[in-house]
């Protein structure tokens, strides 16, 4: 080979060599990934985590946490939390705590028992009801049941006429004070259940002058047609009663401590400065003893629509019934409020991508007393929902943020265990809590699945109830989605209801003040067919595991549904990479809050025009909103998901839009309900009000005093509704300028 | 070659090209960085930026907008904002937008001008004080230069004996009711301007009772010794008289709109429900004029330490000389409230990492008169900055975060400008600023730098003042760091001294509202030896250019000084990756802090026993935020800052310390000023209270009439604070369980 041979030949090598140097350079430099690889591909866990809940597991914890009662700041249920912390640390929760609180409780005198009497002109008890229930088969060498009482009732035995207000709320006061003429001042007034939240009772009777409210249980609230009374059925026997709390906390959590943490350093006011705390003695009964008081009444008989099912002959009091009217009812209470140790347990598995964004799963593990549908249905559906994600964790899976369990206690003394949690957190929660999925009660009728959520997970609850199966009998194969779409569809879309979020369970500070995207689901009654309050059984000593096992849920697939919506719930909201909320469906939402918040103030066409009352800033405000959330959404779908800031830029968006509904300076009178689009009504706080600030103002504004004043603060009202809706348009705007 | 040869040789080229393909390979593995490339070595760029500042661009600002006067809603203060904002679109902003609010303004009424007059017996005004200013030199012709005046006065002409009560502060008071036995009920008072905010003043006036209150310079306060006034030098004539608002806001901003901002649609309160509004006529006077007041003043004579340097015999009055004791004051105020538009001008540069992460540079455009010191020295600092900012764009540099740029309208009347901008974008500026530098006069003295801050900027304020130069002549080649160290030691350390944030300027809403971390610079005085009270001209007309040019940054390069700051802080605070915020500094200060407050209440040994008062929750805080913010940068010096959601969670957290100091429901009567640990003293607007809850629970407690109430309250403010130190300490631990 010549020199120039052998120099081209060597050139040759050279350019090959360099040529496969440069290819393998090129595949490495673009072999490599430049994002972060989560290393699991999300739906098939999904699938994993939905079946790993099992219903022979739920039962098996129902019956596990309702053999003795576990009411708040007793032993019994510290030993709960105890065992349930362990349990959650066996099932690989990274870690699991017990964060006490020294909250205001209320528990009856155990040597003066509660009661009412009647008493004759010579102040003899001629009658008295029932110092507890008759205990159900089975649990009859149960000590430490409590027996039924109004808990934060004031101490007193006052003495009087009776004046029957039917449900107590709002318009019954106005009718007995407005059409029917009969004043409650100084008078004991008698409410049946039912309708709205027993503090509002409590509230309304106290506003209205009276000097102690009787709660009772009336058939026609607390019995459905065709059904015996426990244990035979499912319905509340004569001898039971509501236990509750008759607070007016307004969100406050212990009543001692409003805004902070009640922990051992905190200060207390006094009980005279206590929010919400009734200012009179309350106490419920049972329809047995109802019976008694009502037949003792006098006075004019009751409008028919407040015919309850009793069997006496309503009369509205006062005056008793000729020959009986020398006769008087006592109240006699003696409950104590005491402040009590309470302890929530919280357990954590730590997010393998942004431990700094939380999920959280809550509900209360305190009951009055067995707790059989409330709470433990729901308990024993978060501790499975904590198996499967520990047993998907033994699996290699780790989410992608960080999940929170968390059992609550005393949620039944006015959610006190959540809010104080809530309190402690409000910073950290505020900046990293991403959803919070409420576990309450997971099954209060054998209907269909029944939703309360913000309206930004609507797509996500559809979207996690189609992989879920329905558990109805001859259903098989039909997904839960179909099988609630067509028991309960929306009367205004194609698609099953969805109900507005009201309170009267955990979630209430994390949405409604903290302003965090909530939800919660559970399986329910008919609810256009079956016209009882509740569940009959509702906050009895029958709440017993046998009335799920023998009634609500045999097979314990109602349950197990339940719990693949909340679990499938959380993990979405852990797992994806963008956030599965939908500003769309809160926009639209927010439009049809607007359009009947508008139509409620057209009622007045004539103020509206003398008081230049206009709802066009709302208007343009919803319409901004409309806009700014499709433009994200379209936005979203261009964005690159392998650049993890940008990822995170739109995440952040996502879950801070619910918090731009909360105005620091709370509705009017009510500082701790501060989101503008959601409150619990004044009038029961079971019910969600939207608009609540503006639907506040409007309230019976045909009757105030000084109109002027009324329809400007409806104007004020609208304008904040207004900055409320721009501001949270403008989070979602591109971020720059 | 055989074949056994041919097959070894081509096994060793396909060896050595494997192997160099392989090594291609692992290159090009390698050298793919896996984050983001910044694209941008930081340090060059700093100092380019601070050296792209320059004296005499600043002057030429400085000279542009200070020709004519521009009075917030002014026509002329409309077209500035204009030009403003037109050239920082020509230095290159990405985008300037003009920001309209509709707030409440006050103004003389131009047909009836406001004075102070002697009357005689018969009602004759035998003294009237003057109208206006003496116009400077150079300025004869310019129109629209409004009298002094105190900007919300109420309208009114009061007459009566006129009571001395110095400067009108809460121990003045005090002394005249409780010692002096001089009651203000029904009188009208004249106090000196100085020691504190001139709506302190009129505040406790109205306090005492008093039907209207005069401000007047005394030369001991607005006079520097062995200065010429005006223009000989820079001392206050005796014709000059200080403008100024005189409200009592809280940091409300608008007063008919608390809250929210001033849009056309917003609701507005009526003038009575305003906030802050002086309830009496307040009118400023110079010490010519004063002098005739107070030489027709009686009553005893004053205690030493509140004689002025005016010559003339002070006494306290009421009572009249004798000779003169028929004679009144009268107080002649037409000043009108009205609403008005104002417009802040907002430019905007993108981040081009973290877009939404702001670090906001914002001052006052709006000038009583000409504005040369306040807020002009301020406003071409900030257009020098712009320009910087501008000129290293086009060099191809871009900051790692958002930059906005803020030209505040009606500061002069209340922060209004300020303050509606943070409510109109109060839920993004939550969730997305990073910090405020405020940039109003950027110098009031000649001596030194004044820093003011919250603790967590302390060490990059130090850090950035290294790398600028000293101003001073024959300190060449030394840092503005070392010639204020030497100038303005802290006494507890070896460090130049900075200042707790008061108020009185346009950080308000963003530091003490939304706990944005803050902070400002200017050139000052020294204060330890220069006691006349901010500078002699302040807010006159004689706030010239040439009073700037002439004596108190002649070579401009105080004023360069400041903007390299100024600059340098926002440069660093945009661009750096980790954020360069200090919890050590905080946690040390707030220890401080905790001391004090704790030695102030410690005045009071028995009381603290009597009533059980313990700070130990709060020392027990502290020490729990001493440990989590020290724990905290142990963990950030570990980071691996090749991981961009790791980087930006420690960033979350350094961000959000200081918002974890705000408390939703606000200071006690103060619901706008939310932050625990700094809050305006509520006898003195101007001036910073650290722990200001219970500074204000504790003042005057000994002569309270219920002391257990008082105690009491004193307790519940520790617990706050307690609670609220713990709370940050919270944000600063690991991000999960």
């Amino acid at each position: 080979m010549g020199r120039e041979d052998k120099i081209i030949s060597w050139v040759c090598r050279l350019t090959v060599i360099t040529a496969f140097f440069l290819v393998g350079f090129i595949i490495g430099w673009f072999a490599r990934p430049t994002s972060v690889n989560h290393g699991h591909a999300t739906k098939s866990f999904l699938r994993d985590f939905l079946d790993e809940m099992r219903a022979e597991n739920i039962k098996h914890h129902l019956r596990k946490f309702t053999r003795l009662p576990h009411l708040a700041g007793t032993q019994q249920n510290l030993e709960l939390a105890e065992r349930i912390g362990a349990e959650w640390m066996e099932f690989g929760l990274d870690s699991v705590e017990l964060v006490p609180y020294d909250v205001l409780l209320s528990y009856p005198n155990k040597t003066s028992p509660n009661y009412i009497s009647i008493v004759d002109h010579q102040g003899n008890e001629i009658f008295s009801t029932s110092l507890a229930e008759p205990i159900p088969e089975g649990y009859e060498d149960v000590t430490d049941i409590v027996p039924p009482y109004s808990a934060f009732s004031a101490k007193g035995q006052p003495e009087d006429e009776l004046v029957y207000v039917n449900y107590g709320r709002t318009e019954d006061f106005f009718k007995l004070e407005r059409e029917l003429g009969i004043n409650c001042t100084g008078k004991i007034v008698i409410a049946r259940y039912g309708k709205i939240f027993r503090g509002n009772k409590v509230k309304n009777a106290m506003l209205a002058g009276a000097k102690g409210i009787v709660l009772f249980s009336d058939p026609a609230d607390y019995c459905a047609e065709g059904v015996e009374p426990y244990p035979k059925g499912w319905n509340l026997p004569g001898g039971g009663a509501q236990r509750g709390n008759v607070l007016n906390l307004n969100g406050a959590g212990d009543p001692l401590t409003p805004g902070y943490p009640a922990k051992e350093y905190t200060y207390r006011s006094s009980l005279e400065d206590a929010v919400g705390l009734p200012r009179i003695p309350v106490h419920p009964i049972g329809y047995h003893d109802a019976v008694h008081l009502l037949q003792h009444m006098g006075g004019p008989l009751p409008p028919d629509n407040w015919k309850g099912a009793l069997n006496v002959s309503y009369r509205l009091g006062p005056g008793f019934m000729d020959g009986f009217n020398q006769n008087k009812v006592r109240m006699n209470i003696h409950t104590n409020n005491q402040v009590t140790r309470i302890y929530n347990v919280i357990g954590w598995i730590r997010g393998a991508v942004e431990p700094d964004r939380y999920i959280i799963l809550g509900g209360h593990r305190d009951a009055w007393v067995f707790g059989g549908i409330d709470p433990v249905s729901g308990a024993a559906v978060v501790h499975e929902n904590v198996r499967a994600a520990g047993k998907l964790m033994k699996k290699g899976w780790r989410p992608r943020r960080t999940l929170v369990f968390a059992s609550w206690d005393a949620e039944e003394f006015g959610l006190q265990g959540s809010t104080e949690w809530a309190e402690e957190n409000a910073r950290v929660l505020q900046e990293r809590a991403v959803a919070y999925i409420n576990a309450d009660s997971a099954i209060e009728g054998m209907y269909t699945l029944r939703v309360d959520c913000t309206p930004s997970l609507h797509t996500l609850v559809y979207d996690i109830t189609k992989k879920v199966s329905s558990p109805e009998e001859g259903e098989e194969g039909m997904s839960l989605y179909e099988s609630w779409h067509k028991r309960d569809n929306w009367t205004e879309r194609d698609a099953p209801w969805i109900n507005k979020l009201g309170s009267g369970s955990d979630f209430e500070a994390y949405f409604i003040r903290l302003g965090i995207a909530s939800g919660r689901a559970r399986y329910t009654k008919n609810r256009k067919t079956e016209r009882y309050s509740s569940y009959p059984v509702y906050h009895s000593v029958y709440e017993t595991y046998e009335i799920v096992e023998r009634f609500y849920d045999p097979s314990f697939r109602r349950l197990e549904a339940v719990a693949r919506v909340r679990g499938g719930l959380i993990f979405s909201l852990a797992d994806s990479p963008i956030l599965p909320l939908d500003c769309t469906e809160y926009a639209s939402s927010v439009n049809k809050y607007a359009n009947s918040i508008h139509q409620l103030a057209m009622k007045h066409p004539a103020a509206m025009q003398q008081y230049g009352i206009s709802f066009d800033s709302l208007f343009s405000a919803v319409e901004n909103f409309t806009v700014a959330a499709r433009d994200f959404h379209q936005r979203l779908d261009q964005i690159d998901t392998s650049n993890a800031l940008d990822v995170r830029m739109v995440n952040d968006q996502l879950m801070y839009l619910e918090r731009a509904f909360i105005d620091p300076l709370g509705l009017p009178g009510r500082p701790f309900y501060r989101h503008i689009i959601f409150a619990p009504s004044s009038h029961n706080k079971y019910a969600g009000e939207s608009f609540p600030g503006i639907y506040d103002a409007l309230f019976d504004i045909e009757n105030v005093a000084d109109p002027q004043k009324a329809w400007d603060e409806v104007k004020r009202q609208i304008s904040i509704a207004a900055f409320t809706v721009n501001a949270a348009a403008r989070t979602l705007k591109p971020v720059f300028g």
